[in-house]
């Protein structure tokens, strides 16, 4: 952590609540991938269950447990600066698994998790048409220990509504949000799978000034931020693109050393090595060693 | 694992015995990528500590625990049929963890491990160029307790020397071969760091008919296919651009994101949600709940 | 692993029979533990949900993930060579959460698994009084599912019924037994918090010839091994009398330690030093070392 | 964590200071052993790397790695209020896997570590008579990357010298304990395996004031506190009394389970269940039911 837990959470609370932009929240899986997002200039990142169970060769679909995703989204917190927003995904169980992750989070200095209004063991929005939701009286029951149980007062718990994704309609998803603000959510989450933003341009016509608007356009990629500024978003999700761009890059390097057992035919395609070393400080390994080794070792 | 422990030992030493052909083991650092290594062709997979560590964000100098790898190595495991061998740095520690690493390997059906000739904590082998090696009757010991370890007689135990590496030339290069032979390797690597390979066709020319020598040319990255048969080179590890191809990709995705904040400008150019569904078998899942789960889930 | 995971199921199916006489399983909680289990003459070793979670410090209601169970159950059968009976509490989820559970345990040499018809999270069988069961189809899906995941065909599932724990009656409980059965489970447990074994009497009065009856008799403490066999009761799990026999024997030494601040006044009264690094094995080290690590180390 | 990481690292600064009487910190080896600890009174709990690995099933000789201890750890820290002082064996390896583990301990609430002057991997310090010891020039290296890797300036960092373990005598033992005071080491630990005290107290008398000195009475167990204050003794260490109390009270157990069948026969020198339940808060998760998950649930 080369911030503050402290710092880390004002500056997620900041970049969700859109007051200087539209925030943004770029989707990291492993530690290598949010030290990319970090460099790129983006200032949060979405620890994404989808991203990571998929890197882990695994479905989202609770197949990786609280300690895998945890594992993972701590070498993501001790790689970078900048804070992350974990995806809870329903909070892996109830109340009390939803409060004992994000107590988690908060010790591995994590600014912020997700949570929706799935149940357990979820499955990923983009399956199937026909996901049962969970009672708003339960949800708002775990928001609400997610609050109890986070270790700074600024740290971020945003409520995901799923009510769109479910075939639940407009009426439900405004219901639910109330809801979820009342019970103490920093921010919400409405997600949508349309291939346009209808669904959400519809929400935000209808919904008060009160807690940040997030969304995540994977069904409709062509929204602009202009678009989504002009309807109130507050911050937008890039939610699986990073993974998604690395897997044609792997595999056209595969196939060019499966054909020709070379590896000359890749080499000026691929990151250099220094690169690498570079990004991962090896350079303050060496520093370190002429402070701590002594000039003998 | 979709095919047994046994077989994927007995696939791994026919791979590496360069029987039929060069044999080649392409580096993979995560599920996604053991699959990606499979799908395109490749026999056998390379578990490098290298790249697991880089994707970790961390260096590749022991700052992952044993724990930690195997975690990794055994998500790889479980994504894919074909074997793997697994990069053992220096069996992180002496003899008593090398046993160690290699039952917990077997057990989670990893076909082989790579042990080389360094001390603990390891240092990556392209960083400064003064390491020390292990002394030759302390690694002969480490491979013996290794063999004894393992849980199929057909597990494949590789000693790498770092004899080039560490500038001590050919004549201990050809001694710690000949030690770590007798001690029982099944194979070997030797490794070097030139731009060429003229190091390793020197050790070949002197070295006699014995068990197969394996290289990994991440500097000399022109040889081709044909000169290392012609060196009698019996197997090939493409070490690490597998994670090398994914970082310019990933990179240059995001930097496009960053610019456009508009996902639309990305979606041309990365995989589909779908084909990542289908890489990881969400059609087994959805098979699955009709069998199991019955009408009524 | 001192035995082969094949040998472990058979024999643990052996002892579940009841054919020689009254099988036993008896609990422990990690690996020192276990250790004591077997060392005690016990051919079974039952590791429990409820003393695993207690010897963490947490509770019995899914506080530890599935990973950080199997890593407690990992280290049991490592250092033991009679068989474990995991306790698999619902399944840690749906039927691919219980089926991948069973994977990783045969992985580790785990004889067999006990899944019980309750929901996730579970909450201990002794608090409360109303707690909801699973739909049959769904818990038999569940049993199929773990018998189409295990890795050899002699591991056991053992199906528990708690619908006496949730007072729902003997009829129920048939009727799940009887389920539970034709879906192929190898055992049934049948759970009580009687006080006496009335409930299981009844219940075998009742129950024809089939797949071997296990009971938990932690209420009804004082029932017999003979009534038992009486009943036609194969086997018996002795569920968490290891660990709560440790709690007052820490507390007494504990409180002497507290009060006289001197070693020596609990010196007689806990294991010598030396009998522990018997117990672990400490002179296969010495004897290791001179194979591996030779005269210079 | 029931109290700030702050806290807990001033709690232990004062306890090991010896400024009120003699400081005490009683071993514990997993959640539960840690809560008895706290409830007998004591103020300071050492989580020893001995009875982890014992109660693991493993060998103090580096078996478990970093992150395996790190997990048994945490679950402690989990537990109770009181500050932890974390066995850091020979920190796992260089300065760098040192400063590694520190920076974990903190962020799971960890107050300090103690730090010892012997290689990776380390042999536990009453098995053989030729122990090598690390250089001091490494050793200092390693306390001041400990130091600079705190999360809190007031968490402790103590050096402990197996300058008389090893057999290298008092000049030795000064020397080194002069250079870890000078590195920035919090408090000292000199150990000693003689059957008396004497070694330690030519040690006090030799040594100067400066930082407190500690010491791990294991055999000469009869020295009692009043002996130790006369020795200008800041604080003991009870370092693995608590698991050995358990061994034979479950040995004992298990004996009359074999010999009778009954749980009867022991039911009467056990804990009851309930005392477990007490201990574990299973009332607070009635408490946060009733708060969070709603009448209907």
């Amino acid at each position: 952590m080369s911030s503050s837990f402290h710092q880390r959470c004002v500056q997620l609370r900041r970049e969700l609540s859109g007051a200087d932009d539209l925030g943004v929240v770029a989707e990291a899986h492993d530690g290598l991938s949010a030290m990319l997002v970090e460099r790129a200039g983006f200032r949060a990142i979405w620890a994404s269950g989808l991203t990571i169970s998929s890197a882990s060769g695994v479905r989202d679909c609770s197949e990786l447990s609280p300690t895998q995703l945890l594992a993972a989204i701590e070498q993501m917190s001790d790689a970078v600066s900048i804070p992350i927003l974990a995806d809870g995904d329903s909070g892996h169980g109830n109340f009390n698994n939803a409060r004992r992750f994000v107590r988690k989070l908060c010790e591995r200095g994590v600014a912020g998790v997700c949570l929706e209004d799935k149940l357990f063991p979820k499955m990923n929005s983009f399956i199937g048409n026909d996901q049962p939701l969970a009672e708003i009286g339960e949800f708002t029951g775990k928001l609400k220990a997610a609050k109890d149980a986070q270790l700074d007062d600024q740290f971020v718990v945003v409520a995901r509504t799923e009510a769109f994704i479910a075939g639940r309609g407009l009426d439900e998803a405004l219901r639910r949000a109330t809801a979820y603000q009342a019970a103490g959510a920093d921010a919400l989450v409405v997600h949508s799978k349309q291939a346009t933003p209808h669904e959400i341009v519809a929400f935000m016509r209808a919904w008060p000034a009160g807690i940040p608007v997030i969304v995540i356009p994977t069904t409709y990629y062509n929204v602009t931020a202009a678009e989504l500024r002009a309807a109130r978003i507050a911050a937008v999700v890039f939610p699986n693109q990073t993974l998604r761009a690395a897997v044609p890059a792997m595999q056209a390097v595969l196939a060019k050393l499966y054909a020709t057992r070379t590896l000359g035919a890749v080499e000026g395609e691929i990151a250099r090595l220094s690169e690498l070393f570079d990004l991962l400080g090896y350079d303050e390994l060496e520093a370190a060693e002429r402070r701590y080794a002594g000039p003998a070792s």
